[in-house]
C-alpha cells in the first residue's frame, strides 16, 4: 500500500492524469506535479481546481523540475513524500526517473518506451535496451516499477492478457488497431509530441511475425477493417513499443501493431521525411548555427495541447486476436472507443492525451491499493487484468467484446475475477 | 570604357560568370572574385583554369570578403583596380555593394532585386524600395548601375525592348513564360539559394494589369501553353523582379510572368509554407534555441550546385507579347532554350545558373566596351537591346523569334542596329 503522486511532465497526458488523480485523491492521497516549466503544472492545477475535480480536499502542488536531474527528482520525491512517480513527460526522461524511484523506494510508473534523443528506432525488443536492464535491480530492491501504462502500451497489453487468461487456448495472432477518426480542423499536427510521434515512424517497422521480428518500412503494409462505431479505416504496419514485451511474454507467434493514418498525414511526413527535416541528427546552417531539424519541426507545428477544443470525432484502439477456445478456431476483438469532445468537457483536454493519462491513473491507484504493487519491474500483460479493465469501466475507459456471441461490454461479462475486482473498487 | 571586374559570390551563377569573363578577359582585363568563403572562390579558379578558359594570359585571384562590410569592399574595389563590380552572390548584398561602387566610382551590376532578409515581398514596385532611392546620386555622380542583369530579370527586358523598338508601335500585354523542363534527379531541390527561391513564392503575386498592381496568391493564376522545343507546360503566375521595372518604363498595361512548377514542387512547397517552415522569421524551439526555419530547409536541402552533373533536358525563357503593328493586331513570341548537360559541359554549372550568369558578363563587357556605360542607374529595357542581345549570340544565349512570318533566329534579322552591333562585336 503506498500513497501521493508525482506526476511528471505537464503536457495533454499529465493534464489528464492531474484530473483523474484529483477524482482519486482518497485513494492516492498528495497529488504534485512537476516540470520543466513551472507555469504549465500552475495551468494544470487551475484546470483541476476550476473543475473541482478534487473528491476530497487534499494536496495539490506545482514543482520546477528538471527529471534528467536524478538528485533533484530524488529530493523532490522525497520532500513530497511521493510513493508513487508518474512519468507522464517527454519518453526521454524514463531512466532517470527510473534511477530516482529506485534510489528512493517509489513505485515508477511510465507509458512509453525510454528513447534516447540521438537513437531513432533501436534493435528489438526496445525494452531490452534500457528498462529491462534493470528488472534484476527492482526485484532485489523490491521496487515496483510498471511500464507502459498507457493505452497503447498499457490497455491493449492488458486486452491480451484478458484474452490469454480467460478466452482463448491459445492465441495465434494479436493484431492490436489504433485509429484516430477525429478530427482537429488544423492544416496539419500531431496529436502528442511531435519529436516522440515522428520518431514511431522514422525508423525501422518491427513487427513479431512467425515468432521472429520482422522489419518492414513505414507505409509499406496496410489493412483495412469495418471497426465498430469508427467504420471503415486504413491502417499501417507501424512498429509501437507493446509489440516488444508481448512478443516476449505470451508466446503468440504473430503480434502486429497498426495505426490509422489519412493521406493527407502521409503525404506531409513523407515530405518531411523525404527532406531529411525529421532528423535527430544535427545540421549545420549557412551561419553556422547546429539546430536538430526535427526540434524546428516541432516548433512550427500546433501545440498538441492547442488541439483539444476543436477536437471532434472518436478514436477506436482495440486488439484482435485469432486462436482457439475449447479446441476451436475463434477471433475476438477487445476494443474501446472515446470521444474527443467528451474528454475535452470532461478534463480539458482530447482523447489522444486522455486514452494515455487516465490508465497511468488507474495503474497508480491499483500499486495504492496494493493488487499491483508487485515489488518488481512489471509489463502490464504480466499483472491482472481484470482489476485493471474493471476500475477503467468506472474511469472513462470503458472495454467492450466483439466475437461469435455477439458484440458486448465487458462490464457485463461473468468472470470470476471480476467479481473481485468490484468487491476491490466499492 | 571601364575595365577589370570583381565578381561577387562564390556559387553557381559566380562559375558561370568567372567562366564567361575569362572567356572575354581581352574585353574585361583582370578577372577577381570574391565570397565569404574563400576556398569557393578558389575552386571557381581552378574551374577557370582546367577548362582553359582565359582567352589570353590574365589574371584571375580569389578574395575572402563580407560583401555586407562596405568599407572591406570598397578597399577590395580600390586594391584590385576593378571598374566593374558584379553581385552574383546574394540579393542581400546589393545595397551594401552599390554603396561600395557609388564611393569608388565602380560600376554596379546586378542580378535580382536587392531584398531584407526579415522581409517577404514588400509593396510594389520593389525596385523603388531600395535601388531606386539611389537612382538621383548615381546620375549626379555619373554612377554606372545596370539593375537586374541576368535573363529574368535581365534578357526578358532586353526581349521587351527589342519588341517595343523594332517590332510593335504598341505593345498591349507581355506574358513573361519561365519553364525549366530539366531534372536533376533528386527527391527535391531548388536550383539556386532556396532561401531567395522560396521567397519568390511565400508573398503577394503582385502582377501589373490593366496598368495598375494586381495581387493574388502563389499556385492560384495558371496557364498552359505548348511552346517551341519544350512542348506544353502549365505556368503560375509568380510575383517576379522585372515586373516592377517594365510596368514602370514600357507604359504596356499588363506584364505578367509565369512560372512552371510540377506537380511534385508544387506540393513540397505547400506542405513547407502551410506548415511554416518557409518563414524568414525566427521561432524559439522547445529548448529555447532561436533559429529561422527557412535557413533549416536551406541546410537540408541538396546544394544547388551539386545538381548539375546530373542534370538533363531544357530550359524556356520568353515573352509572349501582344499589341499593333502598322496598325494590325500582331503577337510574338522571344525567346531562348538552354540545355542543361550543355551548359554544364561548358562550364560546369547547370541551365538555371548559366542563364543568369551569362547575361551579366554580357552587360559588363558592354560597359567596358563604353555601349552601355551610361554612367546613371538603369534597368536592362532603358539600354540599347540590339547589341545585348547580339552578344549573346556568341557566348551561348541566342534569341529566337516566333511570330505570323514563322519562327527563326534574332541572329538572321536584319535591323539596321544589328549592323552596328557586329561591327562592335568584331
Amino acid at each position: 500500500m503506498k500513497k501521493n503522486i508525482l506526476i511528471i511532465g505537464a503536457g495533454g497526458v499529465a493534464q489528464v492524469a492531474a484530473v483523474k488523480a484529483a477524482m482519486h485523491n482518497d485513494v492516492l492521497g498528495d497529488i504534485n506535479i512537476a516540470s520543466r516549466t513551472l507555469e504549465k503544472c500552475d495551468s494544470i492545477i487551475v484546470n483541476v481546481l476550476a473543475r473541482q475535480a478534487l473528491k476530497r480536499p487534499g494536496l495539490i502542488a506545482a514543482h520546477q523540475l528538471d527529471a534528467f536531474d536524478i538528485e533533484a527528482t530524488k529530493d523532490l520525491i522525497r520532500r513530497t513524500k511521493s510513493q508513487i512517480v508518474l512519468n507522464a513527460g517527454s519518453a526521454f526522461l524514463n531512466m532517470s526517473v527510473l534511477r530516482a524511484c529506485i534510489e528512493t523506494g517509489a513505485a515508477y510508473i511510465d507509458t512509453a518506451i525510454h528513447e534516447d534523443p540521438s537513437k531513432v528506432c533501436e534493435t528489438p525488443p526496445w525494452y531490452g535496451n534500457y528498462e529491462w536492464k534493470h528488472r534484476d535491480e527492482c526485484e532485489r530492491k523490491g521496487i515496483t516499477a510498471v511500464l507502459g501504462a498507457g493505452f497503447d502500451p498499457g490497455v491493449v497489453n492488458a486486452y491480451a492478457a484478458l484474452a490469454a487468461e480467460h478466452y482463448f487456448d491459445r492465441i495465434d495472432s494479436i493484431d492490436i488497431i489504433d485509429v484516430n477518426a477525429g478530427s482537429h480542423g488544423r492544416y496539419f499536427a500531431t496529436n502528442f509530441d511531435p519529436e516522440i510521434n515522428f520518431r514511431e515512424f522514422t525508423g525501422t517497422v518491427w513487427s513479431w511475425q512467425n515468432s521472429q521480428w520482422t522489419a518492414n518500412a513505414m507505409f509499406e503494409v496496410s489493412r483495412s477493417d469495418d471497426l465498430p462505431v469508427v467504420g471503415t479505416h486504413k491502417t499501417y504496419l507501424t512498429g509501437h513499443d507493446e509489440v516488444h514485451s508481448l512478443s516476449a511474454n505470451l508466446g503468440v507467434p504473430d503480434i502486429r501493431f497498426w495505426m490509422g493514418f489519412g493521406e493527407h498525414y502521409i503525404n506531409v511526413f513523407t515530405v518531411l521525411k523525404n527532406l531529411g527535416l525529421l532528423s535527430e541528427q544535427p545540421v549545420l546552417t549557412a551561419e553556422g548555427q547546429e539546430i536538430v531539424p526535427l526540434k524546428v519541426v516541432k516548433a512550427v507545428l500546433p501545440d498538441p495541447a492547442s488541439l483539444a477544443p476543436d477536437y471532434q470525432g472518436k478514436t477506436f484502439i482495440g486488439n484482435l486476436m485469432k486462436g482457439t477456445r475449447q479446441g476451436v478456431e475463434t477471433e475476438m476483438l477487445v476494443y474501446n472507443i472515446c470521444d474527443h469532445a467528451e474528454t475535452f468537457a470532461e478534463t480539458g483536454s482530447q482523447a489522444i492525451s486522455y486514452t494515455a493519462g487516465v490508465p497511468a491513473v488507474a495503474a497508480a491507484m491499483l500499486i495504492a491499493r496494493g493488487e499491483w504493487d508487485c515489488h518488481r519491474m512489471a509489463n502490464i500483460e504480466e499483472l491482472p487484468p481484470v482489476p485493471f479493465l474493471s476500475l477503467l469501466e468506472g474511469m472513462g475507459l470503458p472495454t467492450r467484446l466483439r466475437d461469435a456471441a455477439g458484440d458486448r461490454s465487458f462490464a457485463d461479462e461473468k468472470l470470476p475475477a471480476q467479481k473481485q475486482a468490484r468487491l476491490g473498487v466499492s
